[in-house]
């Protein structure tokens, strides 16, 4: 059975023979361009509709279904990742973790933001002086409890 | 001269004692909350005007406004986190990583977000099955050029 | 104003001079042992109830309920423990973790055990052949979500 | 001769090919669940007649029962798993194990839980709040002993 | 598809074999010796007329041209590097590092040199006491904003 | 005897009262700002003319001339650093590093550039799009030998 | 209370005032050495009886006696340890560890030596071409169970 | 040539198919299990005589002996052993490792226990409450010396 | 084109199909025998007369010669040595560093020895009470100049 | 009873008021520089005459002489040296390590350099083209034995 790296591997191909861009991919499979993206690249499951979608836009091979339905192990190897536009996310924590955790507590009280019942969106805001990232990130606030 | 660190206590002893909220504190510095707060923590430098409001706001010390206005050494100690609130973030940045990164990729080509020219907020989306946290960052995109 | 690690510091001292166990503390609290420790020892806020019944208990002083009601920043030293009690138990979940895995995943689909919405208690089984400790912990299962 | 590597590997495709569940895989082995996982994913050693009855269930070639009866170095690659499933378990020792120390020791002296004269149980508690994953795990005290 | 690894060491194969210096290649690409090495070395990623004009010189594969034009991710193995002459620049920011921060706030004020819109040289200054290597960085200041 | 540090925590302090900036410092010990800076900082050992300038210069107590005279130990913290600042300096060498090694070896054969044998210099670029920062750095290629 | 560094600082001041050898100390406590000694540098707990012995061999203060009895938090500071003569026996665990393993698995089968149930004891095995450190591990073997 | 890791292979192998203990294989060396074992995993050289009698009684083949006798460049992964049972000698020399310094100086002065010129043995007790692991190291005390 | 490492385990076949001595090798170079192992290990780069002359000595094929010639890239894996041979000159730096640097800054003033303008010789004295090694370092003292 | 540490910091602070160099110090105490540094560094214990001659030159309390007769923990901070000077030597392990192993295999046998009957000296080579550091260590050679 083909591995998760394995199947990536195939999905970017066939993405590029295809001139297939993610928006397109993620629309062809009724789903938000960052969950799409996530699970091609192995760090999400598919529920089996646009599983079977992304197979059938993509000419997947058939077990290509399973695979992507499978839990996937999350693994990155990089405890501080070395890419530049990744580094800048973690810097982002390192300088403002101690902030949001400051601000989060003041509006929700003890508990943090999850990071299972999540969503994230990535958007361009046009800009003269220079176009924008903007990253929304969307987590349900999870009280701690006592017992 | 107070080192950032011990100003920072004294911050978090007259917020306390005045019973004040951080949102509060920025809107009395004309900031939005992360930015006030970042600066309260140490880990940004206020402009002069803000400095003497916050002085004021809590009746700190003179020599603080200097304090609060000079460049802050960032360091946190944890290349890791541990503390799970800001380890949610950490995963976040983990798992979708490489998912961010294609994604800006396509939207704006070879480039980075810039965590300098960079700014954050934190919103409370009420939600009967529970309050959800909102957290944007919008950034300057930032090609990378060719000499 | 004290430290959560200043607060705990006093706590064990009161506890030994009053010759009190933490079940009794706990009991004292109206909370089970595992939570009721996990606050005194700064890893947990308490609701102001607890707060206040325990600063009556052992004769803390006032600014002690505010302490203990104050969300910590959870933080270890050890990335891998050293203490032989406690390493055991990483030794667990590195042993195991793979199969914890595969069996929740089985039985409850793609996500993953709360550490957030969790309890957790510790007894003792009486075995003529060498009494056994029994942790049973109880988390919420959050399911991943697409979007 | 196959290592237990590739004998996992062959298990989970037999095991996919004939759709079987972990538990009914464990049951035909008469062993419980998490004992006949961390088996099959090569983290622990089956006695002959538990091995003998995986190699018939799941067809698998002869040398497969020597293998599975072998005795495993038990490795794992990420001193801090960051699979999010397995490192709520590592969060979960990390802020509650000096509790788990300070209780364990009340109720029994000086010494540790064994990782080794140990048993564990993963079920599934229905909830309509949400299904709630309740692990087991039970471990012989070992005093410590002076000379 | 072949990766940027591959393409690289395709890129010295030809190289060796044509007898070209990285001077030659860079002129050939009308850039700059260290973005045009760099490039080929997989850590940057090249406009559509530089990558044609490198797959004419040195007769790659028609499809290096896509892969010299995609965005790479940027990876190192060694966060201490060993090799001598990279080792060195890494001692130069572990001992001047302070030194640079407090001379660039000093001129320009809070913020920091881009790594991003950046350029580099490298020059050899004759010196009958012995040749010297000059190396010269150009980045753009970006300041901290406040918001 | 002052340690190195707390000289120049004195020395930043004896600056901030005299409204001192590096450059007039360097310009009053006849020296450049970066290898003045680095001196005040710790990380160099200055010679007795600019030692004994600096003690004048700033009135400092009389022992502080031999502690500036006095080889330092240079030591830094954080293997990878954390401040955004020197980060990207450290990010240019891990990009950049194969590179640099690759143009040096063709200019100048097997070598080094030299780290003590070395200065460096930090300029400011005035650019209608945003003023640029200089580095300059100015080493002795050291040829390796065979014996 | 004095913490148990405290107090190991204290005896180590009595056994020097008093000439006391650790043998002697350890006969006065009706102790094996090493135990002994483990228990004076606060890495074992002690019963009462030898816990008073010490306290009136050494006339320690009256609390030492509960410290001496309180179960102690193991931990060291180095992973990798520096000092040659602890560095010989790391090394010894490094190179033969795997040879230990093979040889108990097939001495005992599958499970461990107990580091808990466990004695060691130091000897001086004299010899004209040198003298021979002979040091003895004496632990329980634990079976892996299966359930 | 076979690599050592190779030739580790080979024998257990060969081991496997005839049958052999460890013990047995030891026996036909005439050498110590310990020994034996260690340079069959490829942590020790052998002399010619017992790498010719393991060629012979393992059926070898002839550059077998050879391997057999190089200088072995000793490694391990893991700075911190994962294995249960390597960890628990590993856990031991963390909790007693200032324990035996302080007893090994007592008893010889100051020097270390040698790892180089050094036995170890490995043997069953037998006990009714569970038989015991019996481990031996005898290595001989070098001193300091001074010059 | 062959790598280093490929390279590398190419000569050591030949040398043993040789029976060749690093000395003898060495000796057929005209070069020191410490310079000459550290070529043909990949360490350093050779000049075209010894690299002709190895080739031609071991009957390398032609393009060795140019890969001996290459200005190699200095890797090590292990940030601390595990082979006791090469962890003994480490636990050397580790004991005896502050040691040389005092002793080099007083006899030589500040500054470093050079490890690129340095050779190194390895010696056997003999001995009636044991053979002793003698390793001899020879480094062009670098002074670190002001600017 | 003073530490090490604070010993050290007052055998410093006495040198620098006597005037004297570490050559004289050790000619006062008739040991080599090299060990007497490192004595004085409190990285070797003393015997009792050059203790008590040490006592006497640099007039230190009577409680010296047992702190410098007192075996030492030898410990470093740093895995990796940070210090130019020293982490040049660290290069040298690294560069070298294999070349080492290779040729005291050859001259000598499997077997290693002790670090513990070893003596080390630094000297000085003048040279016109700049002085030279020479650095011998001279070490018995230990072989391993068989058992």
């Amino acid at each position: 059975m083909m591995t998760k790296e394995a199947l990536t591997a195939l999905i970017l191909e066939k993405k590029a023979a295809l001139s297939l861009t993610w928006e397109a991919i993620a629309a062809g499979m009724s789903l938000s361009p960052v969950f799409a993206v996530s699970a091609c690249l192995g760090m999400n499951s598919l529920k089996e509709e646009p599983a079977q979608k992304l197979v059938t836009l993509l000419d997947l091979p058939a077990e290509a279904k399973t695979i992507l339905m499978a839990c996937p192990t999350k693994v990155w190897d990089k405890a501080i990742p070395t890419d530049p536009l990744i580094y800048r996310f973690y810097e982002v924590i390192g300088v403002y973790g101690p902030t949001i955790k400051s601000l989060i507590h003041e509006k929700f009280g003890d508990g943090i933001m999850s990071a299972i019942d999540f969503s994230m969106h990535i958007d361009k805001e046009e800009n003269p002086a220079g176009d924008r990232v903007v990253v929304t990130m969307n987590g349900k606030f999870l009280p701690y409890k006592s017992w």
